[in-house]
C-alpha cells in the first residue's frame, strides 16, 4: 500500500511508494518512446489495461472492444490504491496515510502517433467531455477531496508511453499549488469581494491592455500570465466567474473550449517546433460547492528550459522570456480555423 | 533591468529577464558542458569574469591572479543587476519592482575537474567559509532582504559551465519555499514552543528510532526527510538549534560541517555513481535577528527522475523511493575516514 506523508515544516502530503520501490541502480536513464513496439493503448489491446470505465463509442461496439475514439482505463501502475480505507495515523510529530486514491488514463485517440492538438474538434470535444464525466464520477466517492486533471506530453516533459493520453489522480487531500491557489484567492475575495481571476481576466483584456493576450473566444481567454514561472507558459480561462471544471455544459461551453484549447496548442506547436509540454487543470476541491473566490483554469508549461532542483528546493524561478514577449509571438502565429 | 514579479494568487515572486529575452528559436536543447575547451573559471583565465570580490590565497598573490584556492565573483550573466533602487510598484492589480539584487559564483577549486566532494577536508571547509564571508558582506547592503546559497552539479542538474561552482543570489524577497518553512515553523513554534526541526533531529535520532539516519557528527545530522519529494533527497541540520547559517564558527563548526558534507556527499557518489545534484541552504533572512522558530538545513537534491511540470504546477510528488530504504543503501556505503 503506498503512503501519503506530510511534511511537518510547509505541510506538503507527497506519495511515498512503498511496493515498487526504486533501489539505487533503477535510475538509469529511461530510453526513449518512440523505440517501443508494443502499444497497450492501441485497439486490439484493450486486454492489456485494466477495464475501462469510461469510452466514447459512436458504434456501440462491447466494452474493451475496439471501435472507441475515447476510451478511459485505470492506471495499471497506479501511484495510489483504490481499494481501502485512509487510516490516518501519526508517527512522532510526523503525519501519514494510506495511500489511496484513484488513478486513470485517458486515452485521447485511437491512432498511436496523433497528438491531442491534431485531432479534430469534436473530437478534443469528446476528450474533454471524458474528463468531466470521470471527475464527477470520481466526486461520488465521498473519501476523496480533489481529481487532478494532467497531461505530460513528450518524453522531457515525463511521458512514459508516447501514446496521447491524459491522467486523472483523486486524492484525499488538496495538492499543494491548489490549496494556496484556494488560500490565496480567498484573501483576494476578503479584502475586495471580487474574484482575483476574474480581475485578472478583466484587465488583461481591458482597453489598452492586451499585451498578454494570446486569443480569446466567446467564453474563453488564452493569456501568458503576469509572472509566468517558465518561457511560453499560457493559461486558459473562462472570461466569466465559473470555479469549477465539472459544471461545462455538454454543448457549446465544451465545443469552445475545444477549440481555444485546438487553437493554444497548435500555436505552441508552431511557435515552438512541438515542444514536449506539461498542462495541469485547476479547479475547486470536490465538497465545497460553488466559491465564489475561486476560477477553474488550465495552465499549460511547455518543457523549454531544464528547471534544477534550485527552483524547485527554493521556489524561485528566472524566466528568460517576459510573458509580454512569448503573447506577441503566438498571436502572431497562423492557425487553422 | 530585470524585473521581480508577483503572481496575485500565490504570492511567489519570480525574475523575469527583461534583457536577454529568449525567442522561440533559443530553446535548442544544450550541447553537454564536457565539450567546452575554453573555462573562464580556471587559472589564468582570472580576467575573464568581473574582479574577484573574495579569495582564498594561502600564498596571498595579487587580487585576481593565480594562486587562489577558492574565489568568489560576481555573475558575468546576473540574473538581478546590482545598481539602482528597487522602484516597489503596481500595475492595475499586479506588483513588481527593479530586478536588484546580488548574484555570485563561489569557484570551489583552481581545478578544472575536482569536484567539491572530492576535495580534501580543509579544503571544502574554506569553501564553506567562503559562503559565510559572502552571506555576512552581503547583508550589509540594506536592500537584501535573502541570499540564496545553491549549487547546480551536473549539467542535467542545471550546471552550465563544469568547473565545480556554487551560487549566490541576494534578493529583495524571500523566495516562497523559504517563507513557507518560516510560516510554518513559526506556527509550530507558537503551538508547540519547540522549534519543529529540533523535534524533527530529536525524534530521528530518538531510541528504537535512527531508520532515516544517514550519519551523524558532533555537530551534525544527515537524515532523509519523512516525506521526501525526491528519491534520496537528503538534508543535513546541526543537532543543536541554531537559525543562521552565517553564525558558524571558524574552526571546528565550519570543520564539523565540511566532514558530514564531503561523507554524505561520497555516500551520494558511491550509491548513485556520482549523480547530477542540487543542493540549496536554507536559512534564516536577513534582518530578523536570531529566531527560536527557524534552524538552518541544507538540502541535498539528486536528480534522479525527471521532474515534469506536472509535479511543479500541483506540488504533489510521487516518490518512488522510501526514506527509509534510501537511509539504509546510503548507511551501508564505506566512506574515507
Amino acid at each position: 500500500m503506498p503512503e501519503l506523508r506530510k511534511d511537518p515544516v510547509v505541510g506538503r502530503w507527497v506519495i511515498i511508494s512503498t511496493e515498487r520501490s526504486l533501489r539505487p541502480t533503477s535510475f538509469a536513464p529511461a530510453s526513449p518512446g518512440r523505440a517501443m513496439t508494443f502499444c497497450p493503448f492501441c485497439p486490439g489491446n484493450e486486454d492489456k489495461t485494466p477495464p475501462e470505465v469510461y469510452a466514447c463509442r459512436p458504434g456501440h461496439e462491447a466494452p474493451n472492444t475496439p471501435g472507441w475514439k475515447v476510451r478511459v482505463v485505470p492506471n495499471k501502475f497506479p501511484a495510489l490504491q483504490i481499494e481501502g480505507t485512509m487510516d490516518r495515523r501519526g508517527e512522532g510529530l510526523y503525519d501519514k496515510m494510506n495511500g489511496i486514491g484513484a488513478h486513470e488514463v485517458v486515452i485521447e485517440s485511437p491512432v498511436h502517433d496523433q497528438d491531442l492538438a491534431d485531432l479534430p474538434l469534436e473530437h478534443i470535444q469528446q476528450v474533454l467531455g471524458a474528463y468531466r464525466e470521470r471527475v464527477l464520477d470520481l466526486h461520488r466517492d465521498r473519501r476523496f477531496r480533489y481529481v487532478l486533471i494532467f497531461k505530460n506530453h513528450g518524453a522531457q516533459a515525463g511521458a512514459t508511453l508516447e501514446h496521447t493520453h491524459t491522467q486523472l489522480i483523486a486524492t484525499p487531500i488538496i495538492p499543494k499549488i491548489l490549496q494556496e491557489e484556494l488560500e490565496g484567492s480567498r484573501r483576494y475575495y476578503e479584502l475586495k469581494e471580487r474574484c482575483v481571476f476574474c480581475d485578472i481576466v478583466q484587465q488583461e483584456t481591458g482597453e489598452n491592455n492586451g499585451r498578454r493576450v494570446v486569443t480569446m473566444s466567446e467564453r474563453f481567454l488564452t493569456v501568458e500570465p503576469f509572472a509566468p514561472r517558465f518561457p511560453f507558459e499560457t493559461w486558459i480561462l473562462p472570461r466569466r466567474h465559473d470555479d469549477s471544471y465539472d459544471t461545462l455544459g455538454d454543448g457549446d461551453e465544451l465545443r469552445d473550449l475545444a477549440g481555444i484549447l485546438k487553437d493554444t496548442l497548435q500555436r505552441l506547436n508552431r511557435a515552438l517546433d512541438r515542444p514536449p509540454y506539461n498542462f495541469v487543470i485547476h479547479t475547486a476541491p470536490v465538497s465545497d460547492g460553488a466559491l465564489e473566490y475561486y476560477h477553474w483554469h488550465l495552465e499549460i508549461m511547455p518543457k523549454l528550459t531544464r528547471v534544477a532542483g534550485f527552483e524547485i528546493g527554493s521556489g524561485f524561478y528566472i524566466n528568460p522570456t517576459p510573458p509580454e514577449d512569448a503573447a506577441q509571438y503566438l498571436r502572431e502565429i497562423a492557425v487553422e480555423a
